[in-house]
């Protein structure tokens, strides 16, 4: 009998379901808009607080699930799997209920979830490194050595350490992919229910070396207000390939499933996006949107590599560790161009691109660094900002447009170097997100930078490939999660590779970026 | 009886005249523009070639003079003294007429003016640098120790190299405003009739020291094209106060001028533009626009000041010496990030204007670098570039053209500092130039980086009226240039004073400023 596997990927901006067959077929697509978020609600940019209302997620599921059944063989579907965006937790109540779903904390942006992206937390990062760089024990050795504002402790600290009425009500923590995947399952104690390995151990320093999460003395010697904390989060920290548990009643009843749908275990949208892109132990996934996730999965490795986001055993693939790095901007760079250029509408992306692509590599002396939002990888400094050098009074916009997209193209660069310098050589790119199918021009100049074949994934909803493909796992229609990628991929369809004669002038240009970048690291 | 004195600017677009009495009153303006040069002729812009044709100025000072003194009381014109951009020269035959009237010349741009900005000529000011460097004596110690694509020199061994039949064509080369002047004295020898002082010592290196011109060994030394040239061009070198001759019966026809009007001497249009706005000793005057312009008259000095652009006995005062420097590009920044944004009537400067007066100083982190044509004062250096430090996603176009504006006014305060560096402190700021009427915003920033009170020349026409001083010299209305100046002035009307609790936040920008540039410059 045929089985149906469904894979849900909580974006940022909405959340996208797949309904596929076991050999992979796509049957139905479905995507569904955060009602809240779109108009803006709990969000104050200028302070680089955004914030997401549980309820959004809750009908957004529902109803992104609900459309993607419809007219579907629903008998058939055998199992379910989820990611989301990290880390992006909120507080819980007893019941692992998010704290935002009671009426007292109904508006109140501390008992909502924290979105990744969301810089509040930026002094008990501050605090945290401050208090690991003296630890015996350096706790980030796992994470590229910095602690980041967006992940886990220092979200939860701000907010403890800023509302009280949370600090008193909150039994839990839980990273949404967690909590999800708990509510689908009807899974209610904060302190047991299942945890991502993939969100624990990139966001919140799990490490097998120190069994689990940093020792409580560490927690307590950043801020009293963590005292017991370790403990309430301490449940099961597992893989990707282990379930949750099976679909509760009323989610089969409220989505009309039958009875005994696994769900799979969940984990980070841009590992889960790897693995829907069919990674392989030293092909390097490229997820490129607005920022961009570097995904490695790699057999036998335990040495740390330096200035990275993270490396997890088992984070992407089961057995293998799991590396993540990243630029805090990179599509990012070319709106903000667009926009400071004018409204909307004067001038698009894709002109912006051909008068880009009219320019000649290396022609006009223009130089632009991409660290607009920071630099995440390598060795990520948040105080680092861009720049642009080389102009003339005949600089076109079309000139400083190509200069920025070689700019976050070096960006990327800069990393591969990283993970070559540090015994991890890539031999192939596959790319997957917004812009490895918009911008034939970015991708080229991957290449010719690189050095290096780019593939792009044929599927626009890796992550929620991915999802289904953990799905399948759980399910048991696929022994393990090497074989669903084999079974269930849907390959690439497009492929750059390095135009020789331009490798050499794009050498040529990131040392000058190197250069120039290092001039003002020292100068900071 | 009522003596009236005309002044003459020829500028880069344009000529401009005034009509006043002997205390100063105007009684008419008029302005003419080129013709050819409007048409974009023998230009190449790409190139940097920028031409004009002897026949745009004659036929517009025909007809600016016309214009200026129709319905007037002609018989009352006692003097006329003009000013031009130099350095402007061109090739003249025997009878110093410049080799484009001559049909067989008549299309040759090398047979015309090659205008100030025309930077053709960088190969040969790199040889005539290195053979400097290489002297006993330098010869560019008075021109700030470099020699520039943009003076004659260079321009002249350029045309000489290139252009044989102008080679044997040409019996003498002379600066724009000489060869107004000659042209209107029908003064006919080119190596006997007067050159100004201002532009040789400022443009040819000529000096007291070595007596005049370099010595023709070291100009042989440079390119045997060069044998024989120092006599040709080694006509009495005059300060402006003293009379070229009186005006041709041709001229006097023509204009409808009684006979016996007395020619004053001629000069550079800033250097007439800084006594149009009664210049004192220890008072800079900026000409502000595209590029700017600085001068300064200092009696009793004679010390050679390191990295501007000249200092000349006489040049722009008599009996001082006369000190100028400049920046490359000003006004021309702001054009460009205005243009760069989108077509002409999209955006105005004055709306950019009001955006960045929005944004509060030292608010955001920007900073850019003014170096987008190059860097003039101090220690020219034409590879250098602009640069915009400080992007992030958050940056908008009101807070980067605000950075813009402030580069510029950095780039003027680097040369105040280099000038007391040297022994020159700068008292007081006298501005003038269409930025100073235009932008109270970049003058208020003035004011606030420099720490110093600015004060607005009335005058819109301040070269023509420094040009009509030294006519009313020559023309014996007033003793000296100090007594015309004083008598006719038209004075200030506005004036800017620093802002006490800004000064401290410039002074700690100023210093990233500086700190920026000699990275950059390291970094060359």
């Amino acid at each position: 009998m045929e089985k149906l596997l469904i894979g849900v990927d909580f974006g940022t901006d909405s959340v996208r379901a797949l309904l596929v067959r076991a050999d992979g077929r796509q049957l139905s697509e479905s995507v569904n808009p955060y009602r809240r978020w779109q108009e803006g609600r709990y969000c104050c940019p200028e302070d680089n607080q955004f914030r997401q209302h549980p309820l959004d997620y809750l009908e957004s599921l529902e109803e992104v699930l609900q459309t993607l059944l419809r007219g579907q063989n629903t008998a058939a579907v055998a199992g379910l799997a989820l990611d989301a965006t990290a880390s992006t937790p909120c507080p819980v109540d007893e019941h692992a209920r998010p704290l935002a779903l009671h009426p007292e904390f109904a508006d109140n942006p501390e008992a909502m979830f924290i979105l990744w992206k969301d810089h509040t937390a930026l002094a008990e990062a501050e605090r945290i490194n401050e208090v690991a760089a003296n630890c015996p024990v350096d706790y980030r050795q796992y994470c590229g050595g910095t602690y980041s504002s967006e992940w886990l402790w220092s979200k939860m600290l701000y907010v403890l350490r800023r509302d009280s009425g949370i600090r008193q009500a909150a039994c839990g923590w839980l990273e949404l992919c967690d909590w999800v995947g708990a509510e689908l399952c009807g899974l209610s104690d904060p302190q047991r229910l299942p945890r991502s390995r993939c969100a624990a151990g990139h966001k919140a320093m799990w490490h097998a070396d120190w069994d689990g999460l940093p020792p409580q003395e560490f927690l307590t010697a950043v801020d009293p207000l963590l005292a017991g904390w370790r403990e309430r989060l301490a449940g099961p920290c597992l893989t990707a390939d282990r379930p949750i548990g099976k679909l509760s009643e009323k989610w089969s009843r409220k989505l009309g499933l039958p009875p005994g749908v696994v769900v799979g275990g969940s984990g980070i949208d841009a590992h889960f996006g790897a693995v829907g892109a069919q990674i392989q132990p030293f092909k390097l996934v490229k997820v490129l949107g607005t920022s961009t996730c570097d995904i490695m999965a790699v057999p036998g490795f335990s040495r740390c590599v330096r200035g990275i986001c993270g490396q997890v055993d088992g984070s992407v693939l089961p057995g293998m560790v799991g590396l993540e790095a990243g630029q805090a901007a990179f599509g990012d760079v070319y709106a903000w161009f667009r926009n400071m250029l004018g409204q909307a509408g004067e001038v698009s992306l894709s002109e912006l691109e051909a008068e880009a692509a009219a320019v000649a590599p290396g022609s006009n002396g223009l130089l632009a660094l991409d660290w607009f939002n920071g630099r995440r990888s390598p060795d990520a400094n948040p105080q680092l900002s861009g720049a642009i050098f080389g102009l003339r009074l005949g600089s076109t916009r079309g000139m400083i447009y190509r200069a920025l997209l070689e700019g976050t193209v070096f960006g990327a660069q800069a990393i591969l170097e990283r993970l070559n310098e540090e015994g991890l050589p890539v031999q192939e790119i596959i790319a997957t997100g917004g812009i490895s199918r918009k911008s034939a021009l970015v991708m080229q100049l991957c290449a010719d930078v690189f050095n290096l074949p780019i593939r792009i994934a044929a599927s626009e909803q890796t992550c929620a490939l991915g999802a289904a493909m953990f799905a399948a796992v759980a399910a048991g229609v696929h022994p393990d999660i090497m074989a669903a990628m084999a079974a269930m991929g849907a390959g690439y369809d497009r492929e750059y590779r390095p135009q020789p004669v331009l490798v050499p002038v794009y050498r040529r240009l990131y040392r000058q970026y190197r250069k120039y970048g290092r001039l003002l690291e020292e100068a900071l």
